[in-house]
């Protein structure tokens, strides 16, 4: 193997073009193997492979400085800087992470996650450089999908005006996560019509086309923007515009190619722009033809690309329905979301109710203004969006929706800890939006529980936010289900002890940590707090009981600091012992390590309640 | 006088060109006489006025919709929309508020505080409006300032490809706060430069050369964009690649051709922005001359442009000479800032340092993120913001630089409440901060304990947020305020009945709050928990009194649930009085006042002292 002999990046150097391709080849194949295996992204890493190999012959990153963007298409780039020996341990618990990471590799020059952050960071590290009085290259990976987050504009406006020597690579792979929305879509797409189109059109088209069920609907809107593609595309010159030098279009799998506008960027002392057009999952045909789906995944079957085991009840899926039935009872449901219309399980919402759900694209503010815009309008958006990308719209959150307490429902999914470690965990929610004027924050712990709160927003006339993971594992019994839901917080199992107060699917530890307790004969209550702003007060008030908060979240600012706040406000005598996650959580891999490594499975939770009760 | 018959705006509808223009002049008159007495946002007002009578003669805003982004530029909009007879009362506690607010008036579409929110919430009114088949108009008026935020862009992305009909004023006055940065401004530059030119370069040159102290400086940042003007002109048509029909620009003087325009806009069935020049402080030479001194101002003297009173010393300004003084010590030292430059102290830095300090423009994601970077290369970037204004980057913080590590140090200016009201409490601070990991959140309440924050924040390897009122309001005696900062809280006053902690400028209170409790013969110790992440848990273990916690912010999150927390889990009997801001906060007005209101000043405290201990 090839691959085996490369320790660093400048083992590339001598290589030939034969051996470049066999390289390629071989890439392919172990980002296929081990995210088979392990679940990851796929697409838009097998899309990328060329264009990392091109990017570490032309420049050397132990001086130059390489950002992905988003960074989860940044296997090959590990693969590629000594970090081969551990990617079998990809994305696993204490394992090589999934994204870019200062402290993982010198060859990291920023940690990354989110989206359209890469160009602000690289007009930082730009001017660092330059206050230094050193001459290294700078250069951003961006796809074009994150392109519509406003940030990357503020960051080229300032780059291009201050003419920074900096290096932007446009990945254009026709495709953000879903799909790209908008006029800067449009205007890349007008871009392939000019001179260097080759076949990027057909590409995308037939991307687009393969989505499957919503497909046809998402073509259609594409479509639109694509017939003016001719006729604007002379006047469009928005890179121009904002002060950067545009190179291209190349063929992203063209090795020869890239590097040559590699070169030619390099001697630039300017803001460069070069457009690379690649293609996601090239390589596998599944993933070709489903990069939806291949896009991030479990573990799969390498011969049809179907997930190896069936994995659990959908949470996302149970809201994306019940939303779709409460449009067709109410006129007045609209759903709004930034580009994760599949995530959150909208799919068939887009399917059969496509003008009413508004997918903005990367660009979490636009999204949560105009979703206030709807309300004041008086529309009932809900905003499906994952917990951790809300955080970008939180001023937006506070300015717009809760001082004009507006009727928007925040449909969060992905809230708790996520296998892809520290930039994804959902675990603020509680915190930053609990102290926010007049929002209700409720915690989902099951599929008919959330569906059941859904119905409750849309009775309320101010903002509600409803926190979920991505799957059902509450195991709650059907009977502990109601219908209809009330913000009280519902005893699971009776106790005389002490009492755990729980919020979200982290409930089915609490009842296996008190049955364990049980059998030390320790008597503890359960019960559901599902509301956690504002807290169920007299239930509170009631317990007369040692009480023991259980959270999968951050605890300061959480439910156990709320609880702990209201006690003394109310002169409640606890005591309280506050479990969740105290400062730092930079633990990824599966949520059940996860859980333990935190001490927030059955076992340790019941543990530190034993500790706890013996220093009373 | 010809505003005292306007009851409604439909009053304008039947007057002559010669009323029209003394319409204007009674409007400036009013506006002039109630900001120089209750203080205010003048220049930007000054320039609209005769913007806001074509607006309202153009449009039927009891059906169509305006939103005003920013929205302290309304004035105008509220003497004529019936509510002349409060105006007197702008921005006084329980008076008119000093920005758009929809439960003031059915005039008020949306309210706005917080820039480069408008379009957004314009979007989202137009599909409220087309969803429910209404056919009225929506009109965003948005200041080329606001421009350089992201969340600008995203709306216009969205609008434009998705055809919305929606109209967009663009009201291009040259400068915002502090000044454009960046290439859109040179975009709208250039665009003077066409047809239509007339004497706009004139005025923005003119304007940015008044600037005081920083002006020249600033001009040759200006002045290198504007060169390449007639270049670029014909190449840049950045509204039309977006989607918008363009039409302009237009003098914002001139009542009859706005209509015109208007009138020609209210045809069309898509995006169209306008594009109107108008003249900072417009009829008003001092403010004229002056704009940036006269954007927002205390109460001032007619005659001369200057405050009536001198004002207390001035926080953001020791942190402006603080942070030169590090800079001149420290070369990795660098100033980044979101066109705040002077209202956080900053003029004497881009006097003399100006390639040390990187103003970003209306753009706080990228300006976080930026300071990322810089860190990541090697500076030490200290980034000065409002506290409220840092919601914007809420995510970039955690994401960017916590979870990262980095030793970004912030300058949160304005922390506390605020004249202007809800928009503008900086209030949220240290609930939002303090949930994060490794960031060190501090609370400054004198100039002295700022300065040797800020020494402090240099030694560490991590982030650290100071916050501080705009003023010096917390009156501690000097010996109280040790030169070298250390992360503990100090003792201000012994006493062995209770343990006051505060933090920030409220700690006077609380010092004249514990020298009335002493006339009732309880003695209170009074400390300055100037740290308030991570908490001094040694100070806070040894108390072995009751506490009361006092702070000026959202009690959710802050102070008091922080230490409350903190008595749970490390077994620390209490009890906790926490006294700050419970759930909203929708005051503005007076700082006194506000204190009074909110139960925070000294008698209140003392008062609320009483009845607690009562109840022990």
């Amino acid at each position: 193997m090839l691959l085996d002999a490369i320790r660093s990046p400048k083992d590339l150097q001598g290589m030939k073009p034969q051996e470049l391709e066999e390289l390629a080849a071989e890439l392919r194949q172990r980002i296929l193997q081990t995210v088979s295996h392990n679940g990851g992204h796929l697409a838009s890493n097998l899309g990328v492979v060329e264009l990392t190999i091109a990017l570490h012959r032309s420049f050397d990153f132990s001086r130059d400085q390489l950002i992905f963007d988003v960074g989860h298409q940044c296997y090959a780039h590990k693969l590629l800087t000594g970090r081969g020996e551990q990617f079998d341990t990809l994305r696993q618990y204490n394992g090589l992470t999934g994204f870019p990471k200062r402290d993982e590799s010198p060859y990291d020059a920023f940690s990354t996650g989110h989206a359209s952050t890469a160009i602000s960071a690289a007009v930082g590290l730009c001017r660092a450089r330059d206050a230094q009085g050193q001459d290294h290259h700078v250069v951003a990976v961006v796809g074009d999908g994150a392109l519509t987050g406003g940030m990357c504009f503020e960051a080229l406006n300032d780059a291009g005006s201050n003419e920074l020597r900096l290096i932007v690579v446009l990945n254009d792979n026709g495709m953000s996560i879903s799909r790209n929305v908008g006029a800067v879509s449009g205007y890349l797409t007008r871009m392939r019509a000019g001179k260097g189109w080759f076949d990027a059109k057909r590409v995308v088209s037939g991307a687009l086309k393969r989505i499957p069920v919503a497909g046809d609907v998402l073509y259609r809107a594409f479509h639109r923007v694509k017939d003016s593609i001719r006729n604007i595309f002379v006047q469009d010159r928005l890179f121009d515009s904002l002060g950067f030098h545009y190179l291209g279009p190349v063929d992203g799998s063209d090795i020869r190619g890239l590097e040559h506008l590699f070169a030619k960027a390099k001697q630039l002392d300017e803001p460069v722009l070069i457009h690379v057009v690649t293609r996601k999952g090239s390589g596998y045909t599944q993933a070709e033809d489903h990069p939806s789906r291949l896009h991030g995944t479990p573990p799969f079957d390498v011969d049809t690309g179907k997930p190896l085991s069936k994995s659990a009840a959908s949470m996302s899926a149970a809201a994306g329905d019940e939303l779709l039935a409460l449009a067709k009872e109410d006129r007045r449901v609209v759903a709004v979301t930034a580009a994760m219309t599949a995530g959150t399980g909208l799919l068939n919402f887009a399917y059969e109710m496509p003008d009413r759900l508004f997918d903005v694209g990367i660009a979490e503010e636009h999204a949560v203004t105009m979703a206030a815009g709807l309300a004041a309008g008086g529309m009932r958006p809900f905003v499906a969006i994952y917990d951790t990308f809300l955080q970008r719209g939180f001023d937006q959150v506070l300015h717009d929706v809760c001082l004009q307490h507006l009727p928007v429902c925040f449909l969060m999914d992905r809230a708790g800890l996520s296998e892809d470690g520290p930039t994804h965990h959902g675990i603020y929610g509680v915190s930053y939006l609990s102290q926010l004027p007049g929002i209700q924050v409720l915690c989902a712990s099951s599929r008919a529980e959330l569906r059941a709160m859904m119905r409750y927003a849309l009775t309320q006339d101010g903002p509600v936010a409803i926190r979920y993971h991505k799957a059902d594992c509450s195991g709650l019994p059907d009977h502990l289900q109601p219908p209809v839901y009330r913000p009280v917080w519902q005893c699971l199992r009776q106790g005389g002890d002490l009492a755990i107060l729980g919020t979200g699917p982290i409930l089915y530890e609490a009842l296996r940590a008190a049955e364990l307790l049980e059998e030390q004969d320790l008597h503890c209550a359960v019960y559901n707090a599902s509301c956690v702003t504002p807290l169920d007060e007299e239930t509170l008030c009631s317990l007369g009981a040692p009480m023991v908060t259980v959270e999968e979240g951050a605890l300061r600012g959480g439910l156990g600091s709320l609880i702990s706040l209201a006690c003394q406000q109310k002169n409640i005598p606890g005591p309280v012992l506050p479990l969740g996650l105290a400062g730092t959580c930079m633990t990824q891999g599966s949520r059940e390590c996860q859980l333990k490594a935190q001490g927030l499975d059955a076992a340790s939770i019941a543990r530190q309640i034993l500790a706890w009760r013996s220093k009373q």
